[in-house]
């Protein structure tokens, strides 16, 4: 029987991520090569081994000139285009030579005069290019001097840096091919319940439903990038339990997620069966919806042999809402820090709501919700205004489709009005989810 | 020579992107899997089959009871768990039944008492167990009706709806393991010039460079989800080019990205190169940086026979700030069109200026700036801050680096004050991206 449930305390929300965060630790890190890279924590100080540019390069497709030669007709005496073409070349006073974007400015040249700043002068018989040079430029003009955009010894990433994009392609210029970074967890996701079937069962039996929170945290864990395991379906058998978190163990994992088993229903053994081979640190949460969320510390193997590492194991009610609304709020935090992020928080932001909400008078309250930009959030400026998603019920996954965010409702109880502005905590991009509704469109479009 | 380019007008922004966007046709839809459908468009209506919960369930672990029986002691004639163990018991005034959460409810039963609310009784001598309900519950208390989740027949999703986990648990639980989505383009990469080098070289010779922007373009793409096909480096020859070109065809690409080679050199061949196999839509838009961007559609290959389908080929500038914004402002509203987003803008929000600003006098200007949240924008409210990443020069990288955002100034050559609200568009995901700086706690956890 599971009934120690029933004597664990209910713990405040910020307490309990802050026990995650301090049980969790940053993964060992690793080195990979750069396209791997993508969105990784760097782990080390990048520092560039050579200037960009390396030469001095022109800004313009034009010539390179002796500045204090002025406007009027000269001879081009070599064209120096990216790569070796005008090596050796010295721009004398009184000559000048071609250069493209990006290419070197031959010695003795300090200026250049873009293109459009010039007549080409048809080719002489005697096979000399001349150009008119039509303006004046002072010293300098269109030229990048040796470094001016990286200096050598620069230290231009630092360990603690997101690769992102643009710091693939530093990486790249510098010639920094492999890079050592924070990996990801590995994640196991496990559902357990009698009533559980695949999601391919076609006709379901009396008691039965399909599972569905086995594919939403695996899909929820591969958009947070990390690399996903499926566990299957347990019964609600503390054999059956034992089994599956044996095989959870042997699969390598960083992170164990499962659903279901953690009530105060007589065959809810997820906890007693964590608590056989690690530590609950806690198994109440006093919010609302996903007070039974349990997190542990798997320590041991069945056969009571020390891991190596320990696996964190979130165990997430089995209502699809409260799973998936612990997840954002305690798993992501998690896996960000195991990923070496020096800032694991989620993202918070205010937004108004539309519409009237009552919270819940006695846990704090998640719910959720859409928020968009507005050009006017009702209160006359530009802000964030935030749409429930309707009748908020744990086992209701219909609120959080389309969802962006959970608003956080203090216990009051009390009806918060229209246009309240309320914490919102950001649980998807809205970078681009927000953009794919077209009722945005003319806010996007302002 | 390549000197087509000086003629060809400068459009607008705007105009370009109305171009980009009236070019490019969604891809065809196919089916896939669910656990490969994250992210990606529906392109079907949902309806569900059968009716969530199927069967009346237990909200609570507790006793399903006839409410108007009241508190008082009272045999427990079943269990009535998860899975089928109630199969064929009737409730009958008098008695109660076992449940647990998400349970069915035995016939005859019309509500629950949740087990805080009852107290157990020691099993008789003659085995019978009786419970004593404490409290005096309404009729269809602590019950999900069949249906109250999401009733049979009704549409849960809908064709242009965005997978995302909660979406991918909702077509699991309706027992639809495979959808009709919009795929993603598959895009190419290319690089031209001369100075190019690959990145893994150690000492640079004169004039070269490492090449940076297929490494952050195939970074850039990947980010978007794209697969990404590396074309390589071209060298700055015609012949070079159209035989690059007809590799990125036979590659069975979407989509063609190229950097460098669409400058005002007599080198520069993109963009006569591009004429030959198809048409060039725009070559120069009015903005800073990325002028030179150049969009056409490949329509025939390089024996003149018509493409299946167009391929979508944007040339950016080889500088690598020109080339990521012009990245961000037109090619990502592209992917996402062919991907088959009802509105594949990018997401405009408003954001205070941290420090003075003066934007280009000429051309529409985007200054790449890292936006955050804060309690206070500066008006006394909360709202999003943006700050410069420094130095704006189309060559310079680090202006990218951390950039979420990118200021558009008008083109009036006006210092724009700190404090002043701007447009800023997003270009990355600030629910992660904005927490990973260390200096927004404050803000993110007040
Ligand atoms: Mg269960
Ligand atoms: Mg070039």
């Amino acid at each position: 029987m599971a009934a120690v449930a029933a004597a664990a305390p209910m713990i405040p929300v910020d307490e309990a991520l802050r026990v995650v965060l301090s049980v969790a630790d940053r993964l060992p890190p690793v080195s990979v090569p750069i396209y791997k890279a993508l969105g990784l924590i760097l782990a080390e100080d990048i520092c560039a081994p050579d200037p960009l540019p390396p030469y001095r390069a022109s800004v313009k497709d034009g010539y390179a000139v002796v500045a204090s030669d002025g406007p009027g007709m000269y001879p081009v005496i070599a064209e120096s285009r990216a790569g070796n073409d005008g090596v050796g070349v010295v721009v004398s006073p009184g000559t000048v030579a071609y250069v493209t974007t990006g290419g070197p400015i031959p010695d003795g040249a300090d200026s250049v005069v873009q293109v459009e700043n010039t007549e080409k002068v048809t080719d002489n018989v005697d096979g000399l290019k001349k150009v008119k040079i039509l303006v004046e430029v002072p010293s300098g003009n269109d030229i990048r001097n040796v470094g001016c955009d990286i200096e050598k010894g620069a230290m231009v990433l630092k360990s603690g840096d997101q690769l992102g994009s643009p710091e693939i392609g530093l990486l790249a210029t510098m010639g920094i091919t492999v890079v050592k970074v924070y990996p990801r967890p590995k994640i196991g996701v496990l559902s357990t319940g009698d009533e559980l079937v695949e999601p391919a069962t076609k006709y379901l039996s009396r008691g039965q439903i399909r599972d569905s929170n086995r594919a939403m945290l695996m899909a929820a864990a591969a958009q947070q990038h990390c690399e996903v395991v499926d566990l299957g379906i347990a019964n609600d058998k503390e054999d059956s339990l034992n089994k599956f978190f044996d095989a959870a163990i042997d699969s390598g994992i960083d992170v164990l997620f499962t659903s279901g088993g953690v009530s105060m229903g007589d065959r809810d053994f997820v906890k007693p069966c964590l608590a056989k081979i690690g530590h609950i640190h806690f198994e109440k949460v006093f919010m609302k919806p996903g007070k039974p969320l349990t997190f542990a510390q798997i320590i041991v193997n069945s056969e009571n042999n020390k891991l190596a590492k320990p696996i964190l194991a979130f165990g997430f009610p089995g209502n699809p809402v409260s799973c998936i609304v612990c997840f954002n709020l305690f798993a992501v935090p998690a896996i960000r820090h195991l990923s070496g992020w020096l800032n694991p928080q989620l993202q918070r932001v205010h937004a108004r709501i539309v519409h009237p909400i009552r919270p819940d008078s006695y846990r704090l309250e998640y719910h959720c919700a859409t928020v968009r930009w507005e050009l006017d959030d009702g209160s006359g400026r530009p802000g964030f205004i935030a749409e429930s998603t309707g009748k908020q019920m744990s086992s209701r996954l219909l609120c959080m489709k389309s969802a962006n965010a959970l608003l956080e409702f203090p216990a009051t109880g009390k009806i918060v009005e229209a246009g309240t502005c309320i914490q919102a905590i950001l649980i998807s991009d809205i970078s681009s989810s927000l953009m794919s509704k077209a009722t945005d469109r003319t806010a996007s479009l302002s």
